[in-house]
């Protein structure tokens, strides 16, 4: 094996990422493209399928298996995602992995892109070694995943670990989950694009204002509002410390259901590191007791918004090979 | 092992219960005191110590463990409680297995009451053969415990599975736990009966209206609203309803992060039945999206309020065999 190689494959609402990885998790290769997932499943599923033929055309040693992460709720034995929300129409109970083993003859595992992250993590990141550890991914959406005693924690149906949709707020704006007021509201990079966008329009100062101005179509991403808050502009780094308060709530919630010894932030919007993690930090110190022995660290991912691909990656050696990575098998 | 016996100890914010349990989960003895638990853990614990002489003098076969249930956070590793809230003064690093051990001459195993409730209800209550559990306990306090996977899920700490301290307003009071609008604020008995006294006292008509002006020092208790409510009581129903769906909106959570296929709800409370349970259901199916395939069902727990004590004795024979009976094995 030490001289294969499995592709790793990452579906995300704004782009698709691939990766060549080998089994001691050296990254040889990566490409993306964007994902355009409004122009329907078949157009993203052909983009993917060109990124994972360049990728495998570029390998100099053979590629034994694939993992697939991807948004939603996956149903691992089926192979397909049950449930998604609306940035990518059509992919619903598409037979994915079927497909994508069959266009390119081997074997495939499917998850869901954050418990992916979770996998990367926990196996090569800053998880490695703890065995109640949780990590969350602050991106076009929120993702995050469950390491529980060893284990990444599925649940029932492929639905564990939806961290994203913990509601911060039971009266907050609706999402499309169902819910009010959950932490993709407050803590994704277009919530952040929104929140300082309204801000500016409110009158605000910030060195974003002019962005605004000259190209108001295209709007902010979240990154430029990281960036912004990292140059030290007040009103960036305001809208940033709230999404750090939220993020907070939401860990709160998840520290009395689950204890785990450590949260990992990735994603593009931990980039903002400190900025974003002490004012959630400092949630969980004021809504904890005096004295309460089990308060989790909060720590920025390793591999930040690669870590979705790498966990896949890491679903490719499992595919090729049988053995549970998951479970902590060699 | 089939002519032994198991002793489960529960020690309640409100009482001590015992029962004696064979290796097929029937109870051939039970009984309880008083905790009055400000009087202290040495009083506390020498009633538990009378409570399990007068069990164990009873036994015709002979007892070989003996489990106990207890709120708080628990390290079964040191048999200790690490954090309990108030109700409990000095029970925190009391060495409870050491002592109960040593007086006893058997083998002891600890366990946190909401988790041992979890464990009495996967293996042999409503949620046998569920690989994705929980339960959740509205009695004097609220607790729970989950199953993911088919493991009881503990946590770093033994802080697993505090369900009565995950909010449902962010805004409500304070809680002791540290965090505001607790699950426990809502829909504990001493909430509900808070909740009536409080609306009585403004002047809305109840038959317990009467209680209260007859015996103002004592108060109402939970099953006093419960009865009330079953036998139809409109604001009794009204206080029960509230306390239903604020239950729905903490399950809401719960399944985001666990994606259980059941939730099973016990304790004195759970008497309601489905005035409790269907505004919890109304909640759930109204924050969840069309076409959501993942609602786990509701319904009332077995054991109702035995179940942390028949969780203690299962942990018994745990301690007397060495065979991991919580993750389930024979």
């Amino acid at each position: 094996l030490s001289n294969q190689l499995a592709l790793g494959l990452d579906v995300g609402g704004t782009k698709l990422a691939g990766v060549l990885m080998t089994a001691e998790g050296e990254i040889v290769a990566k490409d993306a493209r964007h994902t355009h997932g409004l122009e329907g499943s078949r157009a993203v599923l052909n983009r993917l399928f060109e990124l994972a033929d360049k990728l495998l055309a570029s390998a100099i040693e053979p590629v034994c298996g694939i993992g697939v992460a991807t948004p939603g709720i996956v149903d691992l034995q089926q192979g397909i995602v049950r449930f998604v929300s609306t940035e990518l129409p059509g992919w619903s109970n598409l037979p994915i992995v079927e497909l994508i083993s069959k266009e390119f003859g081997m074997s495939v595992l499917i998850e869901n892109d954050g418990r992916a992250a979770a996998l990367a993590e926990h196996r090569l990141g800053v998880g490695r070694g703890c065995r109640n550890f949780i990590t969350i991914v602050l991106g076009t959406g929120v993702g995050g995943g469950i390491v529980a005693n060893n284990e990444i924690l599925r649940g029932e149906h492929g639905g564990g670990g939806r961290l994203g949709h913990i509601s911060v707020d039971p009266d907050g704006p609706p999402c499309t989950c169902g819910n009010r007021g959950c932490l993709e509201l407050y803590a994704s990079g277009p919530a952040l694009a929104n929140s300082i966008t309204t801000a500016i329009q409110d009158g605000k100062p910030s060195t974003l204002s002019k962005e605004i101005y000259i190209n108001p179509a295209q709007g902010l991403s979240g990154r430029q509002v990281v960036e912004a808050a990292k140059s030290g502009d007040a009103l960036a780094q305001a809208v940033i410390s709230d999404a750090g308060c939220k993020l907070g709530l939401a860990i709160v919630q998840m520290m009395r259901i689950l204890d785990p010894i450590m949260i990992a932030v990735g994603g593009s919007i931990s980039s903002a590191g400190d900025l974003l993690l002490d004012p959630a930090r400092e949630i969980l110190s004021r809504y904890s007791p005096p004295g309460y022995p089990i308060i989790p660290e909060i720590v920025r991912a390793k591999f930040g918004r690669d870590a979705s691909v790498i966990g896949a990656a890491l679903l490719g050696w499992e595919a090729a090979n049988g053995t549970n990575l998951k479970r902590g098998n060699p």
